[in-house]
């Protein structure tokens, strides 16, 4: 496999200094399922009551252990989360089940909890045999491995094409008490999340019951994983997980609208928005980052649609690259992306400075600004469709020869 | 601008012999308006009485001439095409739409034909704006060089980042006459027709009304433009011509369901499909044609949404450059394909050899014949999704550096 080790230069400066959570435990170990010489394991434990929410991938080829997440989700519980990487575990008939199985099984022996209690997930190569063994022998280890201080291996130990772990952390306070999120994810191929990213396991010690998180979980994701893509390649693992212990001791909070989450959601969102982000800035071979912004749409949705066609553009993708302000692609990917607009409102800019208006070039462009711009690592672009009150803001990144060096290498 | 002067390694031996057909003359010149040292201009002369149908791209941001041209072949008649290279005009506004009708009024004056018998295309850059004078100035010249053998040199003075012209031609007959079709078209990125290609001109001496025209052209490019891609991305300028001289003397012909017309049928979906594959082959970077079959699928339609997705997968197609039988990212585009799928009667096979079946990887892989002919020009992929009646077939080409080299430099 060809391991890609320098650090996308959209890395943060280094991985975020995050407190432990209360109720949780981390532990990770080389289990030698495909990758060596790192390790490949999580074990993410928490203490008995947690409540859990989940949104899983829309694919209609889900890995195994997205299939069983899907099923025990609904209880609302978790006692524990086992990831590894290296093998997604998809399209293995009955003997993917019962990996996923003995997987739960062994955790929820080592941790006297029901199985399904304990949440599975997997990344890596598709169809494939997981070689389970390996992990369940290395239950035990990791199980005596447990720290609360472990999220930063936690990170690094389900990374695959990756080339940084991705984490970030938000403090809040509900009823005044003080409440912490914190959250890793893994991602940088196969991304345009439509329920999730590849793999984002968010803990918090806020009090809160597994029908309170469902939604603002929902809500988080719809503004923050669900508007990035990499490749447009939507993955048959996706899956974020929200875990909350309830050692936060503030008052039980039974709404999701009520006014004491104000803060809590805003952290919520904030810590997915930065995980999305990372996974972006990660994006296989990404030299810049692209923000999106499409104004003027006839509804939100339509402006999401026209976003999302402009972030998958190859062309407008290479153009970036090459430091180009090919508004003209940009044209051509709202023309297809199937929406009503107005051809003769249209109007885009990079970084602030028009190139287009009315529907045609500006007549008085300042190349040299848009060049400055556009040879810079964060790209933004907004896009004037019409005059409708229609919004969104996605985020994608560039093409470049690496994506291809990546993937015509993954696998092989 | 970047000149690709390679010729596709997918090219055809080279361009086919075209007699001529009865009823048209062709000329090019070089006038200038973006490339140097090539023709980039092109006449098609028609004689009085011929009829035409077309079809034009779907964009929401077409280009003035497909607007010119939508405004027109609802008439049928025709007496000209004029297209130009380097300059797609497109997004110029009032001046844009003055560009087009000065074309068209040039050329009818030097051909004393009403303007809304001249049919206009461009292909180029989008947003710059035309030089049309230079375009109008070199009318005389063109008309004075009119000539009925001069298709191959048509098909050249269309190309923009082509790397070889493209042309095919079919003989049929109508109850007993002998009829031809020829054929040529540019295309190589910003290839996903929504109606047709880029750019193709199709002449026939048959003796058919645009009203019969109509559905056979429509049909035919159901069957060949429309299921091609190479980058997903819809053109503005897509446009796609059929223009019959009514030089055959067979009996006339008013309904395109008339069993008269079986040949001619046979005839105009191969010359499409001959055309729309040379796109592909010369889809910008490709090293490998695919043929993608979908199979099992609820409906026709299905297969071919599925077909797409897996044809505009980069991930699928940077596999296929790499030379990897990736069926798990074959399995992830199925998947996201929003269409309903038997996730349990999933197969795929690369050339014939079974990579899975039954939702998952064969136990007794032909490693070796698989490797074969994914190395070889033209790999072809199987994928059954369930066990429907639905079926389609489409055709892409592998994603390499090379794609990025042209779209990052295009422009500058």
């Amino acid at each position: 496999m060809a391991r890609i080790t320098r650090v996308s230069p959209l890395a943060p400066a280094g991985f975020p200094a995050i407190p432990p959570v209360a109720g949780f435990r981390f532990a990770t170990v080389e289990a030698g399922i495909r990758y060596r010489g790192r390790p490949d394991l999580l074990l993410i434990e928490a203490v008995a009551g947690t409540s859990v929410a989940g949104l899983l991938t829309r694919s209609a080829t889900p890995g195994h252990p997205v299939s069983w997440c899907r099923k025990v989700l609904p209880g609302g519980r978790a006692r524990a989360v086992i990831v590894n990487a290296g093998n997604a575990n998809v399209c293995r008939g009955a003997e993917g089940d019962r990996a996923v199985e003995a997987e739960a099984r062994a955790v929820a022996a080592a941790l006297h909890c029901p199985p399904e209690e304990v949440l599975v997930a997997s990344t890596g190569v598709i169809g494939e045999r997981l070689p389970v063994e390996r992990i369940t022998a290395k239950v035990p280890e990791l199980v005596a491995g447990l720290r609360a201080d472990g999220i930063a291996e936690a990170a690094r130990a389900i990374m695959t094409t990756d080339t940084f772990p991705k984490g970030a952390v938000a403090e809040t306070a509900i009823d005044g008490v003080p409440v912490r999120i914190a959250g890793i994810a893994k991602g940088s191929g196969m991304i345009a999340p439509d329920m999730a990213t590849m793999l984002a396991f968010l803990v918090t010690d806020a009090r809160l019951p597994a029908s309170v998180l469902r939604p603002l979980l929902a809500a988080a994701a719809e503004k923050s994983f669900n508007c990035t893509t990499v490749d447009g390649d939507t993955s048959t693992s996706d899956t974020l997980l929200l875990l909350a212990s309830g050692r936060a001791h503030h008052h039980p909070v039974q709404d999701a609208d009520d006014s004491r989450l104000a803060g809590f959601r805003d952290a919520l969102d904030a810590v997915c928005l930065d995980l999305a982000l990372q996974v972006v800035r990660d994006g296989e071979g990404a030299q810049k980052l692209v923000e999106i912004t499409v104004e003027g749409a006839v509804s939100d949705p339509s402006a999401k649609k026209i976003a999302m066609t402009i972030a998958n553009s190859p062309l407008v993708k290479t153009a970036i690259a090459g430091g180009d302000a090919n508004w003209g692609r940009v044209v051509a990917a709202v023309g297809r992306a199937g929406e009503p607009i107005e051809p003769a409102a249209l109007a885009v800019t990079f970084g602030g400075h028009p190139v287009a208006r009315e529907g045609q070039a500006v007549p008085d462009l300042d190349e040299g600004a848009v060049a400055a711009h556009l040879a810079g690592r964060e790209i933004a672009l907004c896009v004037t469709v019409g005059r409708g009150p229609g919004r969104a803001r996605v985020w994608s990144c560039d093409l470049t020869h690496a994506y291809i060096d990546i993937n015509a290498d993954y696998r092989s």
